[in-house]
């Protein structure tokens, strides 16, 4: 099975799978257990890329408040990254000066094993907010981590889970014009937007060679298309963290608005935006993923998107199958200005619900077949035109109320 | 057991209760099952002044989106009303103009029968969006409702349920100086914000004497510190209606800017607020109910304690008794320009757990005993000072969630 399982993700051109836990030439990367959360569970990954000219780009959290290692990395050398340090089991958010050393210890003591700067070593942690993060045996695991380096991304995969079901990975090997490139990824939790009590991490690694600029710039296309674009339970973490790292050791050099950047971007577009709908698909207790597509000339639809995607009346209908059409336009109502009236067709699985703001089916029951899939899609048209936007969301479920009840005790 | 059961709400001064479903002088009330909604269940409810010096006011939803009563009842003479028809068993919002004309057709129906002028009868219908309100059954209950007019409220406050566990209903005698009036209440729903897929709705009565002015001013005050502070959900309805009516009956007149205008708004006030924490109480599947309340000098606490209370993850948490006050922060930091850093002060009933933005506390555990109560609350302290607000909110359950995946269905 192919892993872009979604229908809202087109199988990028001029790629082709492989191993899904395979990483780019340059790169090594391993996971171990330091005792940070359950006992034996990965919890340490450290990834690192061997060739000197590595470039980088990172996208954090908005939060205000974030974590320590959120503020660690972006006094890095964000450009020039060669390390990722990332660990589950505590996000170390909230620890005050006591956090931020340990973080910057972290960096220091990768550095020093791995022969970089410590400014080239990225930090990212995931876990609970406002509890102390065990600097000895983080430290403790950098060292089995950086002893245990090889050549696939099992283990990193593996130690920065939290709550998901599983890894979330995949390599691709894209053919540029001048030869084929690697590309690969590895996510974690379940939002841009934080699912449960956690956060997203996505680390990205390519061989070909570009300068960091482009680099970045792919980075940031394709984050606010897939992660940006995403949403559990709207949460924004504190510890949204993504890399891009590109070692160039493919030796071929993807050079700014050229036809390989374009095949290099579809490509990273296609992993992010699967690995993104694989969060969502993985949120606690998740059954069905919705997607609310907003179109019209107002500058309301990324709020209307948004005030849909995150509506717990929503949301709790797309777990039942419930057609309850007349929740969207609640919801949509609710950002728009009060007495301006809310004229808008509404359109579930293609077929037309609501037609100038007023029903247009007979039987709520005509729609149930339609919402029962595993992916369910709304398409909301405002007046006027120019604007479009979409936003993935799981459904809420009585498992995520459970498990978030119940969380640190 | 007093009706003021929450800590929150201070009981009256010169105010007694009686017999929660009595009315004022001057004002008959009715509820009949007329087949809106489950066979034999009060569905219409009718209630009237008898005096024609009676004034009125009225509050509705913000939501852009609104229900065909909303829009039939906000062009009737709001300071006029003499009577109040109301169903639940369908919200009649999203019918177009066959929608409108049957809000309208009822309007006029009760006017006949009550000899009052068509727009001295406010509406107010909850139930499923999107549906048809049919007609007929409802007129024909309101011709029943108005053959059954009594001196009491119990029909009326049943009429109105949708989901609620029970009626939510209390009568203050309240003496003013020169004598004693009665004020009346009668609400439904979990939120002004919507609790499940329903509204809410809170009728007002008192046999006090004042202008239209008066009750407008007492209304919106109390308003806004009742209703306007309570989130189930988060989801604003397209349906919420308070109308307030005072008929005069008991002669006594309130001047503006008295000290009678004070006693009663005092009892109003307390009346409003308490029936709002009711709403929440009877929030599908409620264990805990939250008060947030938030200090500081900056225009953000508003949008901050609505984002604490409309935060799924510490819904969650207090439903679970989960000391995770992490997300506390988490949540504020949300609506935080990033980048800014967030310094403040939590405490949790009165217990101090972060100070300057850092844990102060030693164990999570210490919190336990702390919010497994049926209220607890929060104080975030933020920098600067001259703002203040609160928010009150239900607990997020899985009964919740069962509940509004099935609704329609």
């Amino acid at each position: 099975m192919s892993f872009f399982g979604s229908r809202w993700v087109q199988a990028p051109a001029h790629a082709t799978e492989c191993d899904p836990t395979a990483l780019p030439r340059g790169f090594r990367a391993a996971g171990v257990a330091a005792g940070l959360k359950q006992p034996e569970a990965l919890d340490v990954g450290v990834l690192v890329s061997d060739c000197t000219d590595t470039v980088s780009a990172a996208r954090f959290t908005t939060n205000a408040r974030v974590g320590a290692p959120v503020i660690a990395s972006r006094e890095a050398d964000l450009a020039r990254l060669r390390a990722i340090v990332a660990n589950s089991g505590g996000s170390n958010t909230g620890d005050g000066q006591r956090g931020l050393d340990t973080a910057r210890a972290t960096q220091a003591l990768a550095a020093e094993l791995l022969g970089v700067g410590p400014a080239q070593v990225g930090v990212a942690s995931t876990g609970v907010i406002g509890t102390e993060l065990p600097r000895e045996p983080l430290l403790a695991g950098v060292r089995a981590a950086v002893g245990a380096l090889g050549e696939d991304a099992e283990g990193l995969s593996r130690a920065i889970l939290t709550s998901d079901r599983g890894p979330k990975r995949a390599c691709l090997e894209v053919t540029l014009r001048s030869g084929t490139v690697t590309l690969s990824a590895q996510a974690k939790g379940g939002g841009m937007i934080s699912p449960r009590f956690a956060t997203m991490f996505c680390f990205v690694q390519t061989d070909a060679a570009m300068s960091a600029a482009t680099l970045d710039l792919l980075t940031g296309v394709t984050v606010k298309r897939s992660f940006d674009r995403i949403s559990v339970d709207g949460q924004l973490s504190t510890s949204d963290t993504v890399f891009a790292l590109a070692s160039g050791a493919s030796g071929l050099w993807v050079a700014p608005e050229s036809e390989d950047e374009l095949r290099l971007g579809e490509a990273m577009d296609a992993l992010l935006r699967q690995l993104a709908l694989e969060i969502i698909h993985d949120g606690e207790g998740c059954k069905r993923v919705g997607r609310i597509v907003v179109r019209g000339g107002s500058e309301l639809v990324e709020s209307v998107a948004r005030a849909i995607a995150n509506s717990n009346l929503v949301k709790t209908a797309l777990h039942g199958g419930d057609p309850n059409f007349g929740r969207i336009l609640q919801a949509a109502g609710m950002v728009f200005p009060p007495g301006e009236g809310l004229i808008a067709d509404l359109e579930i699985e293609g077929r037309l619900v609501v037609s100038a703001g007023e029903a247009a089916l007979g039987e709520l029951s005509e729609l149930a077949p339609l919402v029962a899939r595993e992916e369910v899609e709304y398409v909301l048209t405002l007046p006027g035109s120019g604007a479009e936007t979409e936003v993935f969301f799981s459904d809420l479920s009585p498992e995520y109320v459970h498990f978030n009840a119940e969380y640190t005790t």
